[in-house]
């Protein structure tokens, strides 16, 4: 294998495989990239075995010649060495070279490195998907579902399933739901069918680290990502780009009956001046009271945010709002979950919709149902 | 206790005063801010009991008001939860009215908070040190002679006096040394004597952890510093800022013979390209090898730097030099230690002066003696 570069291609494509590579692997060449050589470019690859990605970077791109293939082949390169080496390359290219026994040279300028490398032959097959039931989503759409419900995945093992986000597709529509049992995240979408077929349906969990990593990975971008959900993977292929991740096993609570369809009590309220009273209120609640905070109505449209830790002191704060319909209603929450529900809602004004203090509760914006946050109260009374 | 503040300034002294704040401390009180509002205004302390820390806020600056005393009194309020909680205030003032039993209240806008606070009384007084010895460094000296030898004081405890780095003053000149007994650092200026009388000397140790606290709170201006050293504390003084720390115990080695005053090899060499090929060359070195990397003398002004690691691989790379004079030379040194000493230079230019494989070096700007950095070589052969 031999092949000369422009250098921030590859640390791009180097820095995207990075994100699938873990040192703590078990699979010792699961510590290295793959590099492979072919006549229309260099495929680097990098998994540990739940989340693999391969990353393609083409011999030219917009008239501009990348890469310059002298000889096909392939390598595996510690990714810890490789990745570092890389970036502190000094010339714009970059000549890589497999000599014998996997010694592997990579130049630019006259700084030369050999470095110990592994035979390609070794490394896993990557899982071979078919473009049966292919759907799209644009990039940018893709990550804000993925950040407006990642964050509510259960960080405890007790109950696995729990740890991903369930993906449901049918009606040329996904849904994303994520609950730790305490609080949950909805989020909808039409889809764009590419290849699917019309009665397509799928309910599916994913790892909740994967959908972040491959948030991570992805540009602030319209282009289309095509998502393909089989048994046991789901693929995101982008231009350049293949991130396959694993699915849990299991299945996912149902979790539709949680969401009450009535309320006894609907507050609009400026998102950000709730956000930070909430904020404000939870300064003194975080350590000795578990970070709860207290709601109550008030009279002339006005709700009141309080917090007590009679060792530290207290804390209270009023806020006019647009509106309160309904019953009076004194309730107590995590702090940390109304405002994780808040920031991923992207609204200038909320509605919260109560139903009497012990039940959960319902965080929209004002009139866009595709998303929805539920949280539990926490009960001190 | 009762003002009216302009919350910009309090953030701004309240993140002051913390620098000197552990949650760590065995002295309770000391885990709270001292507020203390008199005529002139409020004046803020912060201490670990190694490091003291007092702001002044004035009534008025520059024809502005910014704080409205109107009713003078102390409290001490725990530095964690109030720090937090003027950052986060909705509005631009910020009123603070100690109640009974040290009950503060804290209000801006609509947001009150209720405070435990503790009596000012039982708080430690600062030392007071007498204006017989001051001299004056600009500040953006200071800061540049710190951050030039702080690096290289000892982080191991088994000499503790290492820890600290050594400050002498004679003739109108400051000499700043630290040594970790591998490398050692040195930077020398002129004071301007503010009040000194003509024979003062001194000769201290400065614990490094303070030194870098202070270089973190100092702006980086031309407006002078005031330093009184004493026995046993010194005070490094700003307009609305003092700054004390307690001095190490013990006697500092005489570093004053370890510097060759002759030279056997002298390499002149761009500072930038010599830094990034030694960086690249500790790439490999960092794991097996302690980090240790190579330079070779080669014909036509030429130097190599290399680094072989059997199991990862080896990296060499060529550097042209502005001038070799002198014999030949193979050293082996730790390339951390040469980084930490060449990002400090600021030349870009450097001049290294070798007295043998076994010798420890020096490295220099071209032209400026008030800065030395020496480095103890690593046997390799």
């Amino acid at each position: 294998m031999k092949f000369i570069i422009q250098k921030d291609y590859l640390v791009r494509s180097v820095q995207d495989v990075m994100k699938a590579i873990s040192s703590r692997t078990t699979i010792p060449i699961l510590t290295g990239i793959k590099i492979v050589a072919h006549e229309e470019g260099v495929t680097l690859t990098g998994s540990d075995s739940d989340i693999s990605i391969e990353s393609f970077i083409p011999t030219e791109e917009n008239g501009k010649s990348v890469v310059d293939i002298e000889r096909a082949g392939s390598i595996v390169l510690q990714a810890k060495y490789f990745s570092e080496i890389v970036k502190k390359l000094p010339k714009d290219t970059v000549e890589i070279e497999v000599e014998n026994h996997f010694m592997t040279k990579i130049k630019s300028g006259k700084a030369e490195f050999n470095l110990n490398g592994l035979d390609a032959q070794e490394y896993p097959l990557l899982p071979q998907i078919e473009d049966q039931n292919v759907f799209q989503l644009p990039t940018d759409l893709l990550k804000h579902m993925i950040r407006q419900t990642v964050f509510a995945v259960s960080t405890s093992e007790t109950r696995p399933i729990l740890t991903g986000v369930n993906w449901k597709v049918y009606n040329s529509e996904l849904i994303c739901i994520a609950t730790d049992s305490h609080r949950l995240a909805l989020r909808k979408a039409k889809i764009a069918a590419g290849k699917l077929a019309a009665d397509f349906q799928a309910n599916v969990v994913i790892p909740g680290k994967s959908l972040n990593e491959l948030s991570k990975i992805l540009d602030e971008s319209e282009e289309m990502v095509d998502i393909v959900i089989t048994d046991y993977q789901v693929l995101f292929r982008t231009k350049h780009l293949l991130f396959f991740t694993r699915l849990l096993e299991g299945n996912y609570p149902d979790t539709s009956r949680l969401i009450p369809d009535n309320s006894k009590t609907d507050i609009m309220v400026n998102t950000k001046e709730f956000l930070q009273a909430i904020d404000r209120a939870s300064l003194l609640a975080r350590d000795g009271r578990n970070n709860v905070v207290k709601l109550s109505t008030l009279a002339n449209n006005m709700i009141e945010i309080s917090s007590n830790s009679p060792e530290i002191g207290k804390v209270v704060e009023e806020i006019q709002c647009e509106s309160i319909e309904g019953e009076e209603l004194k309730i107590s929450f995590s702090a940390k979950y109304m405002m994780d529900a808040l920031k991923v809602l992207e609204s200038t004004e909320i509605r919260t919709s109560f139903t009497g203090a012990m039940r959960p509760f319902l965080i929209r914006t004002s009139n866009d149902d595709s998303i929805v946050q539920l949280i539990l109260p926490v009960r001190t009374y």
